[in-house]
């Protein structure tokens, strides 16, 4: 049996992601389940896209992964199955469907087609998504979930991509995490030996290679576990130091 | 095995739950555990009956549920294993133990009993609640964890019901959730064709299918994933916007 | 397989707890994994010591424990696994290492001698501890990890005992829960008959013996559940009533 992930805007206050657990444990049991996160700020399909890029690379390589950040819950927005090599999404075609590159094959999930009663019009992920990832993880293929559509035809993820400006490359602050790093949309591998990052009017950092490069309370630029570049400070929140948030611009330059 | 899942409201700041895990991993090795949340406010036993209800009926069917909101730690109250269907619930028995109807046996557990050492008086269930929802998970008996006492007995769930009023159906806000969802204790199926809330002096909302129905700020009512109706914003909390909480009065008219 | 405990300050927050279980999965497919907790404090290697001592005596007999409070990463600092009885611990060697007694063996991880790409200088939880974790977990023994060291060179842990002064114990407040108990480094077993805490100006506490012989709102002092005299209020929050934080002195006398 394929091992399911989880991704989602639930929280922890709530038995809501408790009870995915308890569908997934009841429609595939023995099912292995991780928690990716369900941390993400509610409605967040920014952050929600970007944690599911990040993880990834380190998932099994044969993971049935559902990401559910979905504030159309109810609506018309399709929900869908989307094969991206070994593995496979499952998640509202809402942006995070598209959060990873290489899609191969998509299916909008048919809850007839799955012989579900109707879906709730509130709680997609444990009414359809959960029982998608389920029969995923036992085999199940996707076109027994639902009909084929066109993986071109998935709405784009909005996350925005760095821009090339005349002061540098022009990022944008995408995720603060627990810690208070400030990770920006700019991969280190993009930045090339671009090695200041410049944020609010004149306020500028340099960068290196560690937290324990940086002095005390010095807000600097390293590169992050995700290989996408950062505002740090070591032993301290650069969240809370700067007064930066997400969305917020940072120029990356020489 | 059977499955085992737990509620508490331990929180995720200290090593409580993970505690919890390792003697059930202990004493039943490989057993599957689900997490149904430890988001519980400390010492809310109508939060905790009010979470345990709504996850209910999607458990595997023999789960054993191991529910500890026990503010009553170490005084006299009884600590229990309930029969209900092809379930088991073991809980203290301060009301939580009542939350689920259809109760057909139930066991004061006896530590004597299951050959365990003397609880400690502040963590019942690690030393008592925990090693008997793994006797349970292995197919022990409920008479082999403590002597039968009759179901009636079980102090009653505190968790009020819906009054009827001559303006409508007085309800409560049983929980707040992750989201800002302000959730009654009023089924959708009691209310019937009603559809309009009323909340502090002479705020109304109307009922809508799902959060997409909503205008921009809209407080509106709409039926929840566990039947329940519950006052919702599209994209915001409605917590925040109406200041209403847990214990506040919504009452559901024409 | 062993199982796999994971102790860690990575919060709640981020995907960065959900891709060590995937690497944990990808690396010993099948392994038992338990959440030991990741709410210690960033970064706080007295509240994360502590939490791992508590939580030690409860682990399944052959468990592999990962315990990552590191705020050295991709620093000089070593990482270290550790043999203590038929248990594994793994951690950095910046004292929570050395927070559990009875070391027998240690080695140095090596991530060449396991055979792993050169780790980021940020995320050694995901790309050195959890892969060591799981080749334990798979019976791999320590020293196919790295070096062998002598377990008397690894950093002490820094969490303080207390100390005999004339007027008694002088404890210190080592962990503050999510109840807003404030826990102690005193084990009521060194406390003996001493029945009194002084803690600020003038304040005192006697000792009960369970939180509901407390009177309403009083600071009773009790034994916790892993054997520390704690300070605490029944169904409240002795931390919100005493102002008293982690780091606080508390006398234990007669």
């Amino acid at each position: 049996m394929r091992p399911v992930a989880l991704l989602t805007d639930f929280g922890h206050a709530d038995h809501y992601v408790g009870v995915l657990h308890a569908v997934l444990e009841r429609e595939a049991p023995g099912v292995v389940r991780i928690d990716l996160g369900h941390g993400v700020p509610a409605g967040d399909i920014w952050t929600g896209s970007f944690q599911l890029r990040c993880a990834w690379p380190h998932l099994p390589a044969d993971c049935v992964v559902m990401a559910v950040v979905d504030p159309g819950v109810g609506t018309g927005r399709h929900a869908v199955a989307v094969t991206i090599g070994s593995r496979s999404l499952v998640a509202p075609d809402n942006g995070i469907g598209a959060a990873v590159s290489g899609a191969t094959a998509a299916v909008v999930l048919d809850w007839r087609r799955m012989g579900l009663e109707e879906p709730s019009t509130t709680f997609h992920a444990r009414d359809l998504f959960a029982p998608a990832a389920a029969r995923l993880a036992c085999g199940t293929g996707g076109l027994e979930l639902g009909d084929d559509i066109d993986v071109a035809s998935l709405l784009a993820c909005p996350l925005p991509e760095p821009t090339d400006s005349r002061s540098g490359l022009e990022g944008v602050i995408v995720h603060v995490d627990h810690f208070g790093n400030l990770v920006t949309n700019v991969r280190a591998s993009e930045a090339g030996s671009l090695a200041t990052a410049s944020w609010r009017a004149g306020r500028k950092s340099r960068r290196v290679a560690t937290y324990g490069d940086a002095k005390a309370e010095e807000v600097v630029l390293l590169e992050g576990s995700a290989g996408y570049l950062e505002l740090a400070v070591n032993c301290g929140s650069a969240a809370d130091v700067t007064g930066l948030e997400r969305g917020d611009t940072v120029v990356i330059s020489k």
